[in-house]
């Protein structure tokens, strides 16, 4: 969304907001019979919903592109996800729940296996375990830099986040990962005149890494990326005028919902408990993004049944969150995870739009080939939905007289 | 529109375009049985033509935004609205068909009340009628500035213009409106260096009609804001190579067609009215914008039937236009005025292209739902109706080679 011109146009009203993320919730065309997981399931209540609603398919990003869990979301809360980009070291620190300062700078980091003439013999070091990587950071615990603060917490299995805390650090220093077996790993490079002290510290960083790792086995190495501070955007809640809630279980769409201006509330780890976590708070916002993951992580899995079922689930929730009375409310995935692909992927993600006000298209179905002839259209840009909450939520004036 | 790319492909041709513009066309779905007012509205003509036209519904801004009537034309006539801004000065001098000079500075100005201690009680001054208005401006009517003259003409009730003329005048004055209740009155700023000039013009003007109307009540003091000069734009008949004309009943939508160079010719009230005028013109231009308003109007009462029965009147006149033997006629609202919010809205707004050139869609009934699945889409820029108009008037050269 244009900030500007929203920021310009937004006014308080007395109206609520739902934003509900089935995370992944878009599929493809199973070779059984030709339906995707979310018309594989029977959805009754989701179905009712998309009759009095206004319908389409969002493409997250652009045309093709598969995108990651950061920028999807990013686009669900209004912000173009190209020209707001976050760092993977960013992206690291949100994920484990790492209080990031705004002058901290982040990095990815993979443990990784050099052979003895000192070249990436494999990038993620055997994909060693979470208990393993622990131990590793253990060891290097004791790694001091003139005037930096070091922090190591472990990510998943081979990956680990890098915090440095000190004065004057900047994030503009090339990744040491050379992106390939064969090469040995980059040194960091500044990638403007005020980040030579931050590449020194982590070129020392890196240095005390490999005399420390040198008798390990498979990780003997780090590989660095993703270099990059807290962003400082425009704050959603203030350009929209709302008070805003972000419900999520894992620490990831906590800290994205954070990121831009949303107070969080943890969740529990059952598909239900942010409906709970809703419920309680539903007097003290106006806007809530409410995330459920495991739609996702059944499509990574490869497990389309399971997707389904999940999403039936859901579906049994939905009357949970209409009996809260909202004025708005958006119900869709922050992209597709089809079981077929095992991976996220760039089909357009299943929307509807509900309020009062909608004007209703003639969809009367949720499912992926149904909702291309929705009001919304069959690829529309994500970023486009937070407008239209605002507008339905008769949250913004008039544009000129 | 691109205006470089289309004054690079436009050519001269034999054809005749006509934008037809029912102010206010979209609806919303009334609650008694789900239809909107076109739904609604039994329109045999422009069914007929929908069955042989290009459909679909335009958003004149973009998602979720409300149009004002100025920039919904604007995008109507090809100009990106957001870009292309007019000040609600402007709009105001335009409205009362005010002669506004390259370099006079325009400013939409309220009646208003302030209580003993000049703090506002009532932005509206009670909604004092046009004819108090009118007394109250003669009694500024001798107000003097150096270097200036002063113009004022009633708007409506409380609503009127001030226009200052004279040499270094500028538009970068901040309004004194301080947008609500309980508040003083603001200074008016110079928002410009070069804009002290005027600023301090306007102070003196402020002053002078504090103490003019400081024993009259409701209305004892002004609100001014919108400080704006009639902007020099792209015109839009050199850039399209058209002759074209703006038909309307109302002095705003003439001064529309004025500021982006068309020809006025102003039309009596009756719903006919305008097309007399365009039968009576029609050798002598290339280009036509028919503006009916009375739609829009009923909308803004909230009145549901009366807007069907406008639309069916105007259904009934289609056949008038056609007559003429038109190349394109464009059928379609500049923004959505539902009954049901008795106010503008951000709904997308209905849209017939019809051209022997159009390869028409399957859309055959001319109502919001069934235009979802037409050829032009469901939630287009309005900005992309004039190169389609030029285009399927052959008008436009190939692009490239």
């Amino acid at each position: 969304m244009d900030f500007n011109l929203i920021k310009g146009l937004a006014k308080p009203a007395d109206t609520k907001i739902v934003l509900l993320v089935l995370d992944g919730l878009g599929g493809a065309s199973s070779e059984k019979d030709g339906f995707t997981e979310l018309e594989t399931a029977h959805t009754p209540h989701l179905d009712e919903i998309a009759g009095q609603s206004l319908c389409g398919l969002h493409q997250p990003i652009g045309a093709g592109i598969t995108p990651g869990s950061g920028p999807a979301h990013l686009a669900l809360f209004g912000y173009d996800p190209v020209k707001y980009h976050v760092g993977r070291g960013v992206l690291a620190a949100l994920g484990v729940d790492f209080d990031l300062q705004a002058a901290d700078v982040a990095a990815r980091g993979n443990f990784c296996t050099l052979d003895n003439g000192g070249v990436v013999q494999d990038r993620r070091a055997g994909r060693i375990s979470s208990e393993k990587n622990q131990e590793l950071l253990n060891l290097l615990d004791d790694i001091e830099l003139p005037g930096a603060e070091v922090f190591l917490r472990v990510v998943k299995e081979y990956r680990f986040l890098l915090v440095l805390r000190g004065e004057n650090l900047s994030e503009a220093v090339g990744g040491t990962d050379p992106q390939g077996v064969g090469k040995k790993p980059r040194d960091p490079e500044p990638l403007a005149p005020e980040a030579e002290h931050t590449a020194g510290l982590v070129a020392r960083f890196v240095e005390q890494v490999r005399s420390k790792l040198a008798d390990q086995h498979p990780a003997n190495m780090v590989l660095l990326r993703g270099f990059s501070q807290r962003p400082d955007w425009p704050q959603m809640p203030e350009v929209c005028r709302l008070k805003a809630a972000g419900i999520a279980s894992y620490p990831m769409y906590l800290g994205l919902a954070k990121l831009v201006g949303m107070e969080v509330l943890k969740a529990g780890e059952n598909l239900a408990d942010p409906f709970q976590v809703l419920e309680e708070a539903w007097a003290d916002f106006d806007f809530f993004f409410v995330h459920l993951k495991p739609m996702d992580s059944a499509g990574e899995d490869g497990d389309f049944d399971r997707k389904v079922k999940l999403i039936e689930q859901a579906d049994a929730l939905v009357p949970r969150l209409f009996r809260l009375d909202p004025d708005v409310v958006i119900i869709t995935g922050d992209h597709s995870t089809p079981a077929k692909l095992a991976y996220h992927s760039w089909h357009p993600v299943p929307v509807l739009l509900w309020s009062r006000h909608c004007r209703p298209d003639r969809v009367d179905r949720f499912g992926e080939r149904a909702l291309i002839n929705g009001g919304l259209g069959p690829r529309f840009p994500a970023v486009d939905l937070m407008p239209l909450a605002l507008a339905n939520a008769r949250r913004l004036e008039k544009f000129g007289a």
